[in-house]
């Protein structure tokens, strides 16, 4: 293999590293030859020069093959959804038992909530017994049994993901588009997906700020699955405004399990729907988009998603009474109102504020190792563009911890700009690729 | 004190750091509360992104201040010379004795060979006995004894850039203005120099590949100087000939012994001759630089200078009968003559090219472990613009290993680019600053 500091170098001058070039320096890295410090240089450069698509490829071929990978049957499509990560956004909860009762197969790892995100798995674990770590073959049994699987990442898939992941984020280099497509497309490819959609989230509470740039990095996405076979959709969606109505990990699921009872809100009913509806297409399982619609419509109205994601909590160890019986998922001793203070539209909310607000009552954590609260969080109604009257509720802090709650509210208030003038609303969906 | 992570981003995204941040990510990494691998982030962040010259000075600071500094008292003018690396370079062997010998202090600290450069300590180290590892105060007294002291870094002057140039080395971060700045200036301070002259390289034999990025970093040198009251000159030299006509260790010291014997060669009297004379006259020695010409003249053809170079060479614990007996520096079995193979003139000399053949026959070295053989170099013509005959001796290999003294033949023999066309001569100073 080639001297190290030649290959950090070549990336600092700007020139395409090969696809041996990049195997053999995540190798060494991995067997101790390559030294971190080097790999955090490599990144850095990295982050400055980009990565060309046939380099991502190969980074998230180097990726995958640092584990095992399952690879499925024919039996059913295989799909995964990925949510580039946003505030309330549980819509994995109800799109995979959807998908699922639906005939799709849906083996999907999630990941943990960090700094103003949520993670699927924090929510999953408000269920008392839920249990998220899999070796891959346990994993592979419980899709191919109940054709679904909530997990986390298991030690032997794609390792190198995540210890180059965990060196990123103490080096300032996580906001590369070339790292972050080789560390979501390897762990979507080595789970055995055949066809993924990805909610690429842009505004307020998201990583990116505008279509623009999410459209380069959806390119990247698309571009990379293809090289493995793997067909790929994006969705670009807002997240100006909070998802739903809950932020917070047992308030989450509450909201996941009324909408799989019939009563979903407005925003998670689009976004969900639009999403399974593309996996079924791709997978073609409907041949027309209002086929599918109609598909997942009968799928909640009939309570088979309901049954699936009764049967996935069984199949994973977890208390399913939690279905009827909501203080299972975690209490809290404090609700507190919060008031608009005064009347007119909201014209933004900062989303990403009320994230880490909320990480104050442990509803989210700011490290990987800190405790979560499973029963903090808050209700938020109001959208952009929505009319408030002063002292009309913006919604309700849940706590366990009185003080904080307090700051809290005063925190979450602030977040919403309102103004006097009329502002129009904004749309959920930017667009589909 | 802020989070490393944060100073990285913040480097990244070009912000400038404040002095604090600066020393304080500083003793982190050297109190090992910052990892290495932030470090390595932080300096190719700083490589992409700069720094300002508030900030080098930080650098520079944090540097000094994590070893012990040497401060003179008034009596001679402390001065030293640094060069950013070239090949033949054996100026600093000259430049020593002939400006102690005329009242100015020389606390000079020098480096080792690497690539396809040579350092003053190898030169020196060809005198058997010859010592250059001294505590800072045995240091001093050498130069307060004799007006001159010869040595090598030691562990207690500016430890935070012998790691941290070590870390560069291995990650690709060398080649950056501001940490090249702060790794020469910080040793040039701390070791108690009030004047200093740069000789700035330019050429095919130098790290500069042109005057304009050369003036980018003398701008950096001068100003981070001034910031600690030291006054820099800086000369802007032509490395695209080897400088002299040795280039290896013992031959570097003959031609040295030679010129103040009264045999100096014309490209390496003009330029210690003009780096001397700017050391007179900024420390008030010489009011016009004819004054300072006419000194150093003096210096070399009383024998002052040589005495100087004899009186230090005994300090430090050298065989002085090295100056009658130039067999005792270091031996050659292999004399091989170099013949040009075509008529014309010399169009250019890849002297980069030629350093690093040498290597080959260990006039120099790869990494700073190899060994040296002081008796292996080269002696080396004709510059650029000379006539050369079919058959005429472009000069001669010494080397102790007989098979690769062929190789380096060849190799020497095609890094002069002979055409039949005549060529200018070029200069061999540049500018001054």
């Amino acid at each position: 293999m080639q001297n190290p500091v030649e290959l950090i170098l070549a990336k600092r001058e700007g020139k395409t590293l090969s696809v041996e070039e990049i195997s053999g320096f995540i190798k060494g890295f991995l067997e101790g030859r390559i030294a971190d410090y080097q790999m955090s240089a490599l990144l850095m450069a990295i982050y400055f020069k980009g990565l060309e698509p046939q380099e991502i490829s190969g980074l998230t071929r180097a990726y995958i093959e640092s584990g095992r990978s399952i690879a499925f049957g024919d039996e059913n499509p295989v799909v995964d959804k990925h949510s580039t990560g946003g505030v309330g956004d549980k819509i994995s909860l109800m799109l995979a038992p959807i998908a699922a009762s639906l005939g799709l197969a849906v083996p999907m790892i999630s990941g943990r909530g960090l700094g103003h995100t949520g993670g699927t798995l924090d929510k999953l674990e408000s269920i008392p017994g839920f249990r998220t770590q899999y070796a891959p073959d346990e994993f592979q049994d419980l899709v191919q049994k109940h054709g679904l699987a909530l997990v986390g990442q298991s030690d032997d898939l794609v390792p190198a993901d995540r210890q180059i992941y965990a060196l990123r984020d103490v080096t300032a280099t996580v906001e590369s588009p070339g790292l972050i497509t080789a560390s979501i497309m390897s762990k979507k490819i080595a789970e055995g997906a055949k066809y993924l959609v990805i909610d690429l989230k842009i505004g307020s509470g998201a990583f990116m700020p505008n279509l623009e740039r999410a459209r380069e990095l959806a390119a990247l996405l698309i571009s990379t699955g293809a090289s493995f076979g793997q067909k790929v959709r994006v969705v670009f969606s807002n997240m100006n405004s909070p998802l739903g109505l809950a932020v917070g990990n047992a308030l989450e699921m509450v909201e996941a399990i009324e909408y799989l009872k019939g009563n979903p809100l407005r925003d998670t009913k689009i976004l969900t729907s639009q999403l399974v509806a593309l996996l079924l297409l791709e997978a073609g399982l409907a041949q027309t988009e209002e086929q599918a619609f109609r598909m997942i419509e009968e799928a909640v109205s009939s309570g088979k998603a309901l049954d699936k994601l009764e049967e996935v909590i069984k199949a994973q160890g977890g208390d399913a009474r939690v279905l009827e019986d909501y203080s299972l998922l975690g209490s809290s001793k404090v609700k507190l109102p919060i008031f608009a203070d005064t009347s007119g539209y909201v014209q933004s909310i900062d989303s990403r504020a009320i994230g880490y607000a909320l990480v104050r009552i442990k509803a989210g954590r700011m490290k990987v190792t800190d405790a979560i609260d499973y029963g903090a969080g808050a209700l938020l109604i109001p959208k952009i563009g929505d009319r408030l009257e002063k002292g009309e509720a913006i919604g309700e802090i849940h706590a366990n911890d009185a003080a904080k709650a307090e700051e809290v509210v005063s925190l979450v208030r602030s977040a919403y700009r309102i103004v006097p003038e009329p502002v129009e609303k904004e749309k959920l969906i930017f667009d589909i690729e």
